[in-house]
C-alpha cells in the first residue's frame, strides 16, 4: 500500500490565520475527490450542533461529495444564522474555484465556540488551498485540522476483496472534549473501494459505536463532532457480502487505531486505560458501567497516581445505574485480580496492582456477574496538566 | 439560642487511630439522645452502599434512635458480610456501655473504601467515647467526622412555633465525591422539637432535594452518603401545619447553609458557582441542564481560569438531554448578560464577564426559553489542586 494516499483523492492545506493572531500554522484543509464520491457521516448529538454540522447533515442526505473543506481554530458554533451563511459562502467560493456543484462541498470546523469565522481571510486563502492539491498531501492536511492535539492522527489499512485490494485511509483530530456519543473530534476516512451509499452508511454506523463512541476524555460532547466516510470509487467494486465484511473489518481497524491515537493524545494524559465490563444484564448496562468508571474524576485521578484505589472503581460502578451488587463484583487491574465476587482475592498484593497501573496502557476488567452484557471503553488519567491546558486554552 | 447545642442531645469524640498511622486526630464521634428520639434518614443511591448504610437503613425503619456512632478514615464499604458484622459488633458494644437497646444505635462511616474497620482499636476507644459525653461537645464532634475537609461545617437555626422556640443544629462533612443524588457526605441535623417520625421523614425528603441533592463537586456519588434528622422531643411539640412549616423552613436554612459550606470547602476549589436554569420544559429537564453544566470539566476549568468561555456552557446544555436549541438560549454570568436568544448581546464586554468570574461566588443564569421548568445547582471550579489532592488521598 502506498502510504497516506487513496486513489481518486487529493489533499491540500494552507495557513489562513483563522484565529487572527498572525500565526503561520496550517489551519485550513481540503479533501478533493476527482469524481463524484459516495459519502456518509455521523454527527454530534449535541443540540447546540454547529453551523457546519447542519450544512454537512443537509448535504450528505443526497450522499455524494466532491470536496470537504476543513478549518481549525474556530468551531463556527453558537453563531446563529450568520454562522450558517458564512459556511455556505465559503463552500460556494470553494465550489467555484474547484468547478464542482456547490452542494457537493461540505465543511467541518473545530476550535473555539461562539465566534464568527473570519470569512474574509479564509476566502482569501481559498485560491491557495484549491491550487495546492496533491494526492500525497494527507500529511500536511492532517496537521491543518489540529487544535490542542500534540500530534497528527493517521491510520491506513488494506482490504482484500474479490476484485483486488481496497485501500483505506483515516485522518482524525481530537484531544479533549472527547466523550461517548461523539467527541470534539473530526475524522475523515477514505477508501477507493466502490461502495454504495447505503452500505457505506451502515458500515460507518456499526463501526462507530465500537470505536469513536467508546472513548472518553472528559465526558464533554462537543458541538462539532463529525465522522465522514468517503468512497472515491476509483478502486475495486465491493458489492457482495464477503467483500463488504472485508472492508468493514478494515474500517474498524482504522477507526480503532484513530480512536486509540485520540485517547493517547488526550490533554495532559499520561496513560490510556481500557475499561472492560462483562457480566452485565445487557450491553447497554455494560456501557453505562464502563462509562461511569471511565468518566469518574476520582478514578481518573487514581489512574494518574497509579494508585490501586479500587474502591473508587467499585463506587463508580455502583452509581452507574447498571444492575450490580457488591457481592457479585469481580475486578482485575491488568494481570492482577483484585476482587472475586466482592472479596479481595487471597494474596492480593497492592504493590503488584500499582505496578500494573504504572504502565502506559493497561486494562481494568470488571465483571458484574449478572448476565451476558459486555462493553469496552478507552479512557485516560486525569492530571494537573489537563486542568492547566483547559484553563489556558482560548483564542 | 445557645449555640451548637440541642436540648436532650449530647456529643462526644475521641481519637481511635482508625487509619492505624498513630495519628492523634479525632476520628470517632458519638451523638447521644437522652431519651428515645424520632429519626429519619436519607442514604446514597449507590448500589455498592457500605455496610453502615445497610445497618442504618434497617434500624431507621423502626424510627427511634438513642445513639449515632460515627468514624472517619475508613468507609467500611466493599467489606462484605464481615464489614456488616464489624459495624454490628461496635454498635453492640456502644449500646452496652450506654445502657440502651442495641437496635437504637446507628453507625455512619466515611473514608477509604475496601478496608476492614480496625474493630479492636475502635472497640478500645469506645469507653472513652461514651464516657466523654457533653451537651456542648458538638464542636469537637464536628472535627471527628472530617476526611479531606479543611474545616468543620456547622449550622444552627431557630423556629418559632405555637409552644415556643425550637432549635435546629446541623453538622456535616464532605469535600469531594460530592454529587447530586447524595454525596460523600454525612450530615446530622438535630432538633429539640417534638415531631412525629412520618412528618420528620417527609420534611427531610422534601428539603434534601433542594439542598444536599443540588450540589456537585466531581459527579461521583459515594457509597456512604447519609443524612440523618433527629428529633429529641425535649422541646416544643410540633403538630399543626403552621408549626411544621416553620420547622421545615428552618431545616431548609440549615441544610442550604451546610450544602454551601460543603461546596465552599470542595477539594482544591477556589470559587462557588450557582447554576440557575430557567425556561426548561419541566423541572427535571432544568435539573439535567444544570447538572451537565455543573459537572462539565471544561466549564469547571473555565471557572478556575475566570475565563468567560460561554461556548463550553452552551455545549454542556446541548448534551444534557434537556430540550434546547441554540437560537433560544439566553445566558448571563453574574450581572453581565452574554446571550439573548442565541445572540451575543450588543455591547457584550468580555472583560466585564471575566470580572464577574473573578468573584468567590457568582451565579450563571441560563434560560432555555422552552417552558416553566427551573432548577438550581451549586458547583465549584476545577483546579490543579483538586487533581493533586485526589492523586494523593489514601490511607
Amino acid at each position: 500500500m502506498k502510504k497516506h494516499s487513496i486513489p481518486g483523492i487529493s489533499f491540500s492545506s494552507v495557513s489562513a490565520d483563522v484565529r487572527g493572531k498572525g500565526e503561520d500554522r496550517l489551519d485550513m484543509g481540503l479533501i478533493f475527490c476527482h469524481g463524484l464520491s459516495a459519502a456518509a457521516g455521523i454527527f454530534t448529538t449535541n443540540s447546540m450542533a454547529a453551523a457546519p454540522v447542519r450544512l454537512c447533515r443537509e448535504r450528505l442526505v443526497s450522499g455524494g461529495v466532491r470536496a470537504v473543506l476543513v478549518n481549525s481554530g474556530n468551531a463556527n458554533a453558537m453563531t446563529g444564522e450568520e454562522g450558517y451563511e458564512d459556511a455556505l459562502a465559503l463552500c460556494g467560493s470553494a465550489a467555484e474555484l474547484l468547478d464542482v456543484p456547490e452542494e457537493s462541498v461540505i465543511f467541518c470546523s473545530t476550535g473555539v465556540i461562539g465566534e464568527r469565522l473570519p470569512v474574509h481571510r479564509m476566502g482569501e486563502a481559498l485560491p491557495r488551498l484549491t491550487g495546492n492539491l496533491s494526492e500525497g498531501g494527507a500529511g500536511p492536511f492532517s496537521e491543518a485540522i489540529l487544535t490542542t492535539d500534540t500530534c497528527t492522527k493517521i491510520a491506513g489499512q488494506l482490504a482484500e476483496v474479490s476484485e483486488g485490494t481496497a485501500s483505506l485511509l483515516g485522518i482524525a483530530k481530537g484531544a479533549g472534549m472527547i466523550a461517548p456519543k461523539m467527541a470534539t473530534m473530526l475524522a475523515f476516512i477514505m477508501t477507493d473501494a466502490d461502495i454504495e451509499p447505503d452500505v457505506l452508511r451502515d458500515m460507518l454506523r456499526e463501526v462507530n459505536q465500537e470505536t469513536f463512541d467508546a472513548i472518553t476524555v472528559d465526558g464533554d460532547t462537543s458541538t462539532n463532532d463529525t465522522v465522514v466516510f468517503i468512497s472515491s470509487g476509483a478502486g475495486p467494486v465491493v458489492r457482495n457480502k464477503q467483500d463488504i465484511q472485508a472492508v468493514s473489518a478494515a474500517l474498524k481497524d482504522v477507526c480503532l487505531d484513530l480512536a486509540e491515537q485520540i485517547v493517547s493524545d488526550a490533554e495532559g494524559a499520561t496513560r490510556v486505560v481500557q475499561i472492560q465490563v462483562d457480566g452485565a444484564a445487557d450491553d447497554d448496562q455494560a456501557r453505562s458501567a464502563a462509562r461511569a468508571v471511565a468518566e469518574s474524576l476520582l478514578v481518573k485521578t487514581a489512574f494518574a497516581a497509579a494508585d490501586p484505589n479500587w474502591g473508587r472503581i467499585a463506587a463508580a460502578v455502583g452509581y452507574s445505574g447498571a444492575e450490580a451488587s457488591s457481592d457479585m463484583l469481580s475486578l482485575s487491574i491488568g494481570d492482577v485480580q483484585v476482587l472475586d465476587c466482592g472479596r479481595l482475592v487471597d494474596g492480593y498484593d497492592e504493590d503488584m496492582a500499582a505496578e500494573q497501573m504504572g504502565q502506559k496502557r493497561y486494562i481494568v476488567s470488571i465483571s458484574l456477574g449478572n448476565g451476558p452484557g459486555s462493553a469496552s471503553m478507552l479512557t485516560t488519567d486525569l492530571t494537573e496538566e489537563y486542568v492547566r491546558i483547559n484553563c489556558e486554552y482560548r483564542s
